[in-house]
């Protein structure tokens, strides 16, 4: 008997009544067996030649699928929603950021949402702390790009520094962008909010602020590539130590079952629909013919994994989850 | 300038300098970083309906891939490693038991390697711990069958039980098959062991154990499906609870990159390497029909995700990690 006596249907209906004369084993003292139903903190470890990555989870935000693809119809999304088995009304989009271990440095690319995002993220610091690190213990703080759940948890609303010992290292042309005077008074009302949000954030440390070029080593090992489209100076970085390389693709693309799947579709976040789809092609079309390790912002955690070709697009291949680092 | 100017190959090449004249940021006080770097404890919890799931890791085992796959080359195998972007020399092969809060009843189903595996195993009790767990509080434990990385964790090599108050349930054909003295005896030097680890491991409770058979609902929630070939008496459990459904797969297969893909490919730790693969193509093809929630013992931790039909094979797709549960 496996699937036909009794059927695979009458299998399930039955195990749910509660108390059937099958029912084996009501023995055993009544132990205290409650534990809170709270999830294993969020943060991952694994090595690229002699620099520790530690992958930082901070939590996720529910966003209705209908509107979310700019250019494709929502049956055509929800197919791919429905492929990758994610529920077909909303994709709850994660954030993953990096803290590497290089030397004696602490290097982060990228801060989360901070105090600033959905109700379920935010839980950056608490699996920051659970990974063993300490915010002071910050030296350097490497952006990607500018939208809030980049660079909200550098600066609490109340406006404290969340790193107070580290550098700032920012693209020099989205530094260039965001901080024009003119353009944020002239941005749409739509756009207003996020040139605040860089105000706020790096407003106080505006002087200190160190704008680096693409094709610059910008700290040892880390290598910023331009890659606009997404934001105008979107920034992917190539990590090398030893023989180990990561390419961390940042915002190349959002959720990777619907963006690396298929690269021609632009999410609504992406301000230059054509130059991020023909960014994102470059970057994926890269890391499959070289078989590198990827890190994405908004792939499920760990967010980590290689790139294969199928059909007309790509495929995230997990990393496989190990003990050992 | 993405790919190049300076090229792909000169951006890792170049990164690969520890001190470059492009390096910014020597700048901040040198503070303690260094984080032991060890891995987060491997537990993740998950819902199906008011059953509260968590994934329990175990560590894993390196196994050389030749000889591995009874019916296949190596080279066919190693094609499937590459493919999913694992070494094609050895197969790191994982441990995963579930433990299931029903009720005021902590379930276990399996126990892991004890200490009794590879020392890259054995990581089970810290990481049942770390979840919030006490060993005493364990009501019950189901066996899926009785090879080594799932029984050994029930009792140390010096004959301490790791599970006092817990009632023990085993399928009947298991238990009948292993424990026959006659067979015991005549057993092929190859088998020995592992019915010495049966008599060592269930020896001092052999009065108690309760036997089950097949179609029954061994606790709330818990159906046991037969799912011979990997033993005589593998078996598989149906969990149903409100709304929610899993089909824990036990052994149907080892890594799901090789025999998910290939089910008619048979481990050399099939028993009865047929049977093993008709039992394989029923349930897979059952669990990709009704797009089930899946876990397997053996799939990259935390080894739970559903079965996508693709060429003549299948192909497990990982659940979403959430930071919610």
């Amino acid at each position: 008997m496996i699937l036909s006596d009794p059927s695979r249907r009458a299998l399930f209906a039955g195990a749910g009544a509660l108390a059937t004369a099958s029912t084996l084993g009501v023995a055993g003292p009544a132990l205290a067996r409650s534990v809170p139903p709270t999830q294993n903190p969020g943060f991952y470890r694994y090595k690229v030649g002699d620099i520790t990555v530690t992958a930082i989870n901070d939590g996720f935000a529910r966003r209705p699928l209908e509107g979310f693809v700019r250019n494709a119809e929502l049956a055509d999304v929800q197919k791919a929603m429905e492929a990758a088995f994610l529920p077909k009304d909303a994709l709850s989009i994660t954030f993953t950021t990096l803290a590497l271990q290089i030397g004696d440095r602490l290097v982060l690319i990228d801060t989360g949402n901070g105090d600033s995002g959905a109700p379920t993220s935010g839980s950056w610091m608490a699996n920051f702390k659970a990974a063993g690190f300490d915010p002071k213990s910050v030296s350097t703080v490497i952006f990607s790009h500018f939208h809030g759940d980049h660079i909200n948890g550098f600066r609490l609303k109340d406006g404290t520094a969340v790193f107070p010992n580290a550098e700032v290292l920012v693209p020099a042309a989205e530094w260039g962008f965001w901080t024009d005077e003119a353009r944020a008074g002239a941005a749409p009302e739509a756009m207003k909010g996020a040139f605040a949000a860089v105000r706020r954030v790096f407003g106080p440390v505006s002087k200190d602020v160190k704008p680096f070029e693409p094709g610059k080593e910008v700290v040892p090992g880390v290598t910023a590539i331009a890659a606009p489209g997404h934001t105008p100076g979107h920034t992917v970085f190539a990590i090398s130590s030893s023989n180990g390389r990561l390419m961390v693709m940042s915002d190349t693309t959002n959720h990777p079952a619907l963006f690396v799947r298929n690269p021609d579709w632009s999410a609504i976040f992406d301000m230059d629909g054509p130059a991020a789809a023909a960014t994102r092609r470059k970057l994926l079309d890269m890391a499959a013919a070289d078989r590198m390790q990827v890190a994405f912002y908004h792939a499920p955690f760990p967010a980590t994994g290689h790139i294969a070709r199928i059909g007309n697009g790509f495929e995230l291949v997990p990393l496989q989850w190990s003990s050992a680092i």
